[in-house]
């Protein structure tokens, strides 16, 4: 049905381009677009804290472009978590429309809707650039938008943190046994994951993490990477930083309340979607600039930091964890079934072309 | 003067910002929007034949969204080769005005203006989500508008078709002297480098290269990857498929004539601008997703296709050539170095997050 769909898309772009003959007229929406004079007032409910780096970065840029290519028809406020006091609100915020809009994360929602899970990031699976093509062409979109639907929302990618670490440990990691009891501040899916070879997933606010590492309460913690990393300050208290295995390519998202959408003018409701992607974009190529500069200054100033990657039979054990948590969800529900089917099948396909393209190139370069 | 425009840049979004307490109000430019009832057609120059996949769909999307968010108003006009006749001719085409706009590569302009060729992708350079980061916040963009605007235009990323392979090859290559006269159609800066080393780079018209790879007329060839390579058939008449090295990310370029730009009114040069930006993400999802499926049905149907890398001391020869010519450029001209210098100091912080990142990832999952 799936593939029926994506065929039925191609078969109507084509239709619609032959049928222009290479044009794409003015036509009777240029009308539509004269006859609306209204300014269209909406307000975005954020889960970061006022100016946060990059995430809240991608909500200015997006209210920006809908403001500029909407010729100021569109005006979007952003709260952020200081103003409307629910970090973990957003969901609720747009599905009942207390909100228009929201930027959050989808994996945040697995409580209300546990296939909601699937659209940020899992861990042993795509890469950022493999994943934008799965949302793009591989049917992501598709399977999103079935999932939200049944919400009255729409979902878009939101912005990418890139590849994240592993986290900041106290002690080397060297086998299996060592995670035994380690207890870790590493939420949602991948927390249940270390569960489940053995360590103690804890969950502490944001602004105890320092202390909590510092003081030993927490034996490791994983946050994002450099890009925002650094401000936090880990690097001075933990001296091990992991490569990442739990989310390869998180995305975050934006949330649509669907009745308010489909409320606004056809050139508005492009404008909206299409801002929000491209500010999505956009913010992936911040974080990797950020990452990159971050790193940089964190290895400057704390030459010290020792990068480490698990050993293979600590990932391995994580890998066989993972599948059969997944393997528990497929069984439960026809609907999640279909989604890590669709994931895996594009993920065996993208990951052949990565090792003979970019996986290759890195490697031959010798870094 | 770069780094001091990046800050004042910044800044005055900061500012911006601040100034509106978190909210991106309808001004003035609502009134001009709705005073504005004319439809702006604009007509298209590309390189690509009509219907060339991935690079062509890249532009007929920029199409559709240009004319949806603009209700209409922006009426895009693609011609193809077949009609303009003149594959090449695009950086004339836009700077003269007779065309508004094109579709192409920077690099193809190295003959009229030297400083053109850094904007495609580099020899042992960086990788599309790399070069995405240095165009968007590493001042990419900044010397691509002072290049462009010396001839009355401006350019945008237009697609990346992600990491190019290095070729189809008749005979293995095992050291630099396998390269000695070795008869290879590579066009281009990456041309000059095989040349540097011995080898003889041909051009050759695209619909005579099958021919000529299978009687032997060339010993190899490169063109893009499976995205494009599959409909092509090399794979049929050689047998070793090398991974890429010369044009690690290759980025397709828009062009728009600034006068012209400068004369639609403020929202639609927005919203012009900001397509193309996001047709060209779309289009990298797009190649990625193409190369994945084409690689997988290439595998399945040509099982006996070899997927080689060169040697190091191949790479190493190489890469030698090819700083020799890049600090050749450097020497000659101070925009050069002011670009090359850019690009490598951002490639050096961009790799070493990359090494522990993406590249650590996909190792260490054993691929």
């Amino acid at each position: 049905m799936k593939k029926l769909m994506q065929l039925f898309t191609a078969v109507a772009l084509v239709t619609i381009t032959n049928a222009n003959a290479g044009w794409f007229d003015g036509d009777d929406k240029a009308t539509e677009a004269k006859q609306d004079n209204k300014v269209y007032t909406l307000t975005l409910a954020e889960t970061w804290p006022s100016n946060f780096p990059v995430f809240g970065d991608a909500t200015k840029k997006f209210a920006q472009l809908a403001h500029d290519m909407s010729g100021g028809r569109l005006a979007i406020r952003i709260d952020s978590k200081n103003k409307h006091k629910s970090a973990l609100g957003i969901f609720d915020f747009v599905k009942s429309g207390q909100y228009d809009l929201g930027h959050s994360a989808s994996y945040y929602w697995k409580g209300k809707d546990a296939n909601t899970l699937y659209f940020t990031t899992m861990p042993f699976g795509m890469t950022a650039s493999e994943q934008h093509a799965w949302f793009a062409y591989g049917g992501g979109q598709e399977l999103m938008d079935k999932v939200y639907a049944k919400h009255g929302m729409k979902s878009i990618i939101g912005g990418n943190t890139g590849n994240q670490m592993g986290g900041w440990f106290k002690k080397e990691i060297n086998t299996v046994e060592d995670l035994q009891g380690l207890k870790m501040r590493i939420p949602g899916f991948a927390g249940d994951v270390m569960a489940k070879v053995g360590a103690k997933p804890t969950n502490i606010p944001a602004g105890e993490l320092y202390t909590a590492l510092d003081r030993g309460t927490i034996d490791a913690l994983e946050w994002v990477g450099p890009s925002l990393d650094l401000r936090m300050g880990f690097h001075k208290v933990a001296p091990y930083y992991y490569t990442g295995w739990h989310e390869p390519a998180t995305e975050l998202q934006f949330l649509i309340n669907l009745k308010k959408l489909n409320s606004l003018p056809k050139d508005l409701q492009d404008i909206l979607t299409n801002a929000m992607e491209l500010a999505a974009y956009d913010m992936y190529a911040h974080s990797e600039y950020a990452s990159a500069k971050n790193w940089a200054t964190m290895k400057k100033d704390y030459p010290n930091i020792q990068v480490k990657t698990f050993p293979k039979p600590v990932f391995d054990a994580l890998k066989q964890a993972n599948t059969e948590l997944l393997e528990e969800r497929a069984k439960s529900d026809p609907v999640a079934k279909e989604i890590i089917d669709s994931q895996q099948a594009y993920l065996a396909k993208a990951r052949a072309w990565t090792a003979i393209s970019d996986q290759s190139y890195l490697n031959a370069l010798g870094n």
